[in-house]
């Protein structure tokens, strides 16, 4: 659908801008941001989508990460989206930080009430896509995808599972093994049931097992991430990737947290990542 | 006086911080927020120190303009603060978004209820300045300021006010002449009084005219940005430094805004503009 402009702004260059659309997955309003380098002034570029993390929105990732400037300087358009849909609410959905709203797993819930609006696998990998790449001077033919936590998790699942929708794909601090952690237990059992033979097919340590994603996967930890032991367990990706070939840069960051000084630290890097795959 | 810790992250190799402290010229706890560089690990560096803009806080230009990078490349400290006490509480302080709270203007009141907390000009030369060089890794021997719109009226003003105490200036979309714009016509007649006389040693342009900065002054100004005309009237400045023979580069950018998108845009070349002073 055409999106309405909530803002636009100059930014290195090029614009930042904030939109709205109806999304006929969700059946509503959504919201995204849409960052065109000066390079989309003349021609179409690749875009790279960055899915953000548990509580945030549209405008976390344009705000914190500082990715601009090296979007600009590659020519690479950024994307970002929301993290649940906002317009329908159901009991309970602001009742926890990490799940409901603000928490919508990048994945088509099956279980009432969530499956009537709590399509963001289709609203990402559908409908996003389709606006931007209809409203936007964003080549269609080359896309990478990219996230942080509940978005890591989101950008390896989506690329597994959607094979030649993305040419690239990394995750900062991802969530890898959803179906063995309390973040996606919790989340899983109420979107998708308890048959836990369904959370496979959104988990990227399984789906590593059945799946190859065509190139190298970048997947970047801080050490000092309170999160790592408990929830994120970048290890089970690495044993994984081992046994399923696939290959993973995995790399661990001392001292680093699980915050948005960690992602701008090393932005750059997956931006250069993406590039290698989507401008060769 | 000793901070205290409220946060520490890893950022490009270094470390940005937030601190809390006592202000003996605040006369209550004030907030501020210090990155180091990598550098900073085996040598004291020189530090820049940014002032806020209206409703802004230590946090907002850490979070917002992507500085770290370049000065860890650069090896500088940058240190940003609060923009007025927070503590001390006074009729109507929070009844504007442009005066009392988050305005306090960069200087010493002498108007009562302000005259007992809204000491910022003695908060960011003397208190801040203070404990930041005694706490942290901070080369006491060179010192740069820069600030956006209300902040850089502060940079402007407190390094024309305090020869000697800054090596090096610049400013993002400053108020220049605050005594005859409405956002300092309404704060200086609160804080300082009706006596315009006395007003003009906190302004920009009136100060040009008396008191010369040994180096060049760096000034950013976006041509969209919705306050030029009425509030920053950066062609007062340009005249000003003209008439007094101090160097002022002013460059206007085309369609920038006010916002941090053309903070962050421009930020690099602001400290690439104090490290040429600071580590020369």
């Amino acid at each position: 659908m055409t999106p309405t402009t909530r803002a636009e702004h100059r930014s290195f260059g090029g614009r930042q801008g904030y939109y709205e659309h109806a999304s006929a997955s969700i059946g509503g309003p959504m919201r995204f941001s849409v960052f065109l380098p000066p390079r989309a002034d003349t021609a179409a570029v690749p875009a790279v989508y960055f899915l953000p993390g548990l509580t945030c929105t549209e405008e976390t990732f344009p705000i914190k990460a500082g990715a601009q400037r090296a979007a600009a300087r590659l020519g690479l358009a950024l994307v970002s989206c929301d993290t649940s849909p906002r317009h329908a609410r159901n009991p309970g959905d602001d009742a926890h930080w990490d799940f409901g709203l603000g928490a919508g797993f990048y994945l088509d819930a099956t279980e009432a009430p969530w499956t009537a609006a709590y399509k963001m696998e289709s609203y990402v990998v559908r409908d996003l896509v389709s606006t931007v790449e209809s409203s936007f001077p964003i080549d269609a033919s080359r896309r990478g995808i990219f996230g942080h936590s509940m978005g890591g998790h989101g950008a390896l699942t989506l690329a597994l599972r959607n094979p030649g929708r993305y040419a690239s794909v990394s995750a900062m601090a991802p969530i890898v093994a959803p179906s063995r952690v309390p973040w996606g237990e919790k989340a899983f059992a109420r979107y998708l049931g308890e048959d836990r033979e369904a959370w496979k097919a959104h988990d990227a340590v399984e789906l590593t097992a059945i799946r190859k994603f065509p190139g190298e996967v970048l997947v970047d930890q801080g050490t000092a991430d309170k999160f790592l032991e408990r929830e994120l367990r970048p290890e089970l990706l690495e044993e994984a990737c081992a046994r399923a070939a696939q290959p993973l840069r995995l790399r661990r960051h001392e001292g680093y947290d699980h915050s948005y000084y960690f992602i701008a630290t090393f932005v750059e890097e997956h931006l250069e990542h993406h590039a290698r795959a989507l401008l060769a």
